[in-house]
């Protein structure tokens, strides 16, 4: 097995080299021809999803897992049309930037390039397949798959329709391969493969992705969780803070940058949370609050427990504070580095937040669920970063490559 | 320990949250404070560094061990010199940039913010301990350092200097910490405080590197090790090919940028082969050839051990090619990721050079002896990341920072 691994890791990097050449032209060519072979092969490939379908039903898994794992028309619909997006997308790699002329007479920039190879873990998605393929071979990055278990057949008929594509268009079919073991035992080896593969991007539950991070000597980027907090300032306008608190919260309660808890300045506590209840409450949100909150609406005490909690549900922890700096000192405490808003009309207190709150988005008068690669102008993303390092937010096509120094000479040596 | 060593990373966090928010004025500040200190406390620093150069003898350590660890008036002087070229560096933390107004009505932008806590872990060399805090506190991060066993009275000694620095400028003084603890068994502890640290950079031999690379639950900016090559192309010019070839082996053999292998092309071999090797005789360096080479020049035969070998050291291993394709073949199977240059003045072969060699600096008729912080226009450097992730290439002020997104919204919801 780990033989295998480590020869699949060598083959990737050996394409990535071809790939890092390749023009944009070629590499829309190989996307282009995955939409036509995905159309074309539709039937095929949900003959093989059923069998994955099958299976997860006949081992008892929830019918969300299911219908997660199924490949409907409408979610075969939705892959060929975001591969067409990524097609769209400006190609980031070649560009050179601040080619500055030194004292030394060389002329120095930075080109940007594709990172080399990347290695996506993720649990049961199969459509995951061909949205990370389509983003890390646009990026100029060879890439290596590791699905769940339950979605085997899929992804492997998904891998073949790839290699079809990148075969039509001339480039190398190791540029994306799907690993053959979907079992935990296969990932260390795969994550010690440092030599060939430059990146792993796990995606999925908590213990996946802590798991991955003990293992791995390749760099991560993850997210492990969205805590994301709303407060609610003394200056806010009720007319903004509303609409927002209920779109942050019940638009799509089970990502990531749903709203997890409510702050609340003491100042005007009174007067907006039986305005907020009311909305949540007729929203289907349940309400877990401090002692303030509770004495002020019907709401459950609140736990330690529910501070540090991701929901995903219509739950909504609630906490009514002194004052801004008692707002972020609770979020520098809760936060899981995702999103944090804060709805104010004051100036002042509005460049505080966004310059002292440390998350991958801070953000004024807006919806926590802005925090996304399309809403915030990088196109289709591939994942978004709690981690500080190389990326934090969503991951688009930049983030999935990196920069070397490019030195223009004229025989110059150094002093 | 284990307490201990959490108890430090922890104390850093809450540190980091003060110096984060600290102003460029308060941080050069304290850089100030720190030249004054370091030239009050001369002699007392001076005569704890005593303690460690008189145990380094006594130990048997090498003369040039003992020069490192040495601090001399030179070196004392070098030391404040950095710092004060840290404090007039502009600070890279504040700034946003890309504001655009997204068709949400939502403006997005990158606000460049520091790291937060990073853990420096290196050798012998105790005027890193002040270089690498001067850097960190700039960028606005804590700073834990963990230096080698030999400099433990040395670093002690300029911790407390730095300490009273920060204090003088009403900064943390937990901003910069010297790990007590100076055997390897303590590093894995370190190394897993992922809550607290966000950066680990090792400096040293590529034992300490794997060790760290391997132990570590937290991102690692690191280079194992710098095999430089130069090709000398078929239209090379030799009138800037020897020079480069001298300064890139000889001006500092014993640094990463050093030149280890020359690539020829067979058209000029015959030609320039016989100069090259005069002067770089006279310069007294020893050359390792390939059958070819050998057949030209007097040389040592190279054995396959010469091709991936970092010598540091007034050798060179040289190898006639076939053609620009056998040359970049050659530099990708033994590169390291550091330096490639080409010397030519073939605009073509140029530009094929510079687009495919994957290393963190690609050079056209220039010295490697320029991939170096100061040389590129970044200042004083931590280091040269051969990772690509987050940093590839000489990491200044920038590269201990990241970017989080900003959202200026008025009552924006996600449709």
């Amino acid at each position: 097995m780990e033989e295998t691994i480590r020869s699949m890791a060598y083959q990737a990097k050996v394409a990535s080299r071809r790939l890092a050449a390749a023009g944009t032209a070629q590499k829309n060519l190989a996307l282009e021809r995955l939409c036509d072979q995905l159309v074309a092969d539709k039937a095929h490939i949900q003959a093989e999803n059923g069998r994955d379908v099958e299976a997860a039903r006949k081992n008892g898994l929830s019918p969300a897992m299911v219908d997660r794992l199924t490949l409907s028309d409408k979610v075969m619909h939705a892959m060929i049309q975001g591969v067409r997006e990524v097609m769209q997308l400006p190609d980031p790699v070649g560009s050179i930037r601040d080619m500055v002329l030194r004292p030394s007479g060389i002329q120095v920039g930075r080109m940007r390039i594709p990172l080399g190879v990347i290695a996506m873990i993720y649990e049961s998605r199969p459509n995951v397949t061909v949205d990370a393929a389509a983003l890390c071979l646009k990026a100029g990055n060879a890439v290596i798959l590791r699905g769940g278990s339950e979605a085997f057949y899929s992804n492997r008929v998904l891998a073949e329709t790839i290699q079809k594509a990148l075969n039509d268009a001339g480039l190398p079919e190791e540029a994306v391969q799907v690993l053959p073991m979907t079992d935990r035992e296969a990932l260390p080896f795969l994550l010690q493969q440092e030599e060939s593969i430059d990146l792993v991007i796990p995606r999925g539950g908590e213990g996946l992705i802590r798991f991955v991070t003990e293992n791995s000597r390749i760099p991560v980027l993850k997210h492990y969780k969205g805590v994301c907090h709303i407060f609610v300032d003394a200056d806010a306008d009720f007319g903004k803070a509303l609409p927002i608190l209920l779109n942050a919260k019940c638009q799509r309660p089970g990502v990531c940058n749903a709203l997890e808890t409510l702050l609340v300045h003491e100042k005007v506590a009174a007067e907006f949370l039986p305005l907020a209840a009311r909305a949540l409450t007729e929203a289907g949100v349940r309400l877990r609050g401090c002692p303030r909150t509770c004495a002020l609406v019907e709401a459950e005490a609140a736990t330690e427990a529910d501070w540090p909690a991701e929901y995903l549900d219509l739950i909504l922890a609630v906490k009514v504070v002194d004052s801004l700096d008692a707002a972020m000192a609770h979020i520098s405490q809760y936060n899981s580095g995702h999103t944090e808003s804060i709805i104010t009309e004051n100036w002042g207190r509005a460049l505080r937040f966004i310059r002292e709150v440390d998350a991958s988005a801070v953000m004024v008068n807006a919806s926590t669920r802005f925090n996304d690669g399309g809403e915030l102008g990088l196109g289709a993303e591939i994942g978004i970063s709690t981690s500080k390092l190389h990326a934090y937010g969503p991951m688009g096509l930049v983030e999935l490559t990196t920069e070397k120094f490019v030195v223009f000479g004229d025989g110059q040596v150094r002093a």
